[in-house]
């Protein structure tokens, strides 16, 4: 069994959707999908963007994310012909971290805790298929990496592109 | 810069120990250390070894273990020397996660969260140099393992061993 390793934030789960619906909310402000190129953050007004680092470290906030599109009945097909691995680097924000785990058990019950890891390095860890919306996590992969496209990667040009979990279901699921 | 893997419980950290010292204490009884090939459980009598498990997931276990004899030393030169790694199959005690990165910032400073892992299955990380204490997790391992001595493991005599980290520093610093 060739083995799939899928990141959350941005890829299954959605901290950016959420993170913008509680600022719009708290702050009536609005972001400029246009200006993420690099990093979403640069989306936020520059005034207010010092709220994103504490927020993604708030207790709960990974708790009760939003989960992307059609991830959860694709990575359910994904796990039943491939060994799925979620890894996720999540050690800069240690409230995180337990947050994480539930959520996957709430939206993906068929994914077991052995199937977990959450890191602060991804050079750690090998397998023959990564998903990732960030570069510095496929860079130094040594299987096959697909970028998860998000609006703070539109620019990036040196990976295969999946831009929804329907189209990652024709790439390893056809 | 070789990479070198470094296991937490039993290895660094010294989760049976706080076990025996909370069980002696609240329940009067002895473990038997002759009892521990296979698993330190064991040791335990039988009549109160459900009390284990509960207690290894209770938030605050992992944050307040005794340290392993020379481990802080050793650890901060081989952080000079090597690429070094913590990883930790911590998953199945989701509390144990937050707990288990401030341990290791309040004994271990100079290990950033960048250095650390964990993980349900060590199967996916990769290096020059693991220390475990448990085969199961050497096993999977595509380079140099080294087996940490631990009342459990006395019988193992498939990896070379590392009895303390005064031996670890005579293989890695000399």
């Amino acid at each position: 069994m060739k083995r799939v390793l899928i990141d959350m934030d941005e890829v299954i789960a959605d901290p950016m959707g959420a993170m913008i619906t509680w600022y719009e909310k708290e702050y009536g402000g609005k972001v400029d999908y246009s200006k993420m190129d690099g990093s979403w953050a640069y989306g936020f007004p520059e005034e207010h963007r010092h709220l994103i680092r504490p927020k993604l470290n708030e207790p709960g906030f990974f708790r009760h994310l939003p989960v992307m599109k059609d991830a959860v009945a694709v990575l359910e097909e994904i796990n039943k012909k491939y060994e799925l691995f979620i890894v996720s680097a999540a050690m800069e924000f240690p409230n995180s971290l337990k947050d994480k785990l539930e959520w996957l058990g709430d939206h993906f019950p068929f994914i077991t805790w052995q199937q977990v890891t959450l890191c602060g390095d991804k050079r750690l860890v090998s397998g023959d298929f990564m998903i990732d919306d960030h570069t510095k996590n496929l860079d130094t992969f040594g299987g096959k990496q697909y970028l998860f496209t998000s609006p703070h990667n539109l620019s990036v040009d040196k990976y295969d592109r999946i831009n929804s979990w329907e189209e990652a279901a024709k790439i390893f699921l056809s």
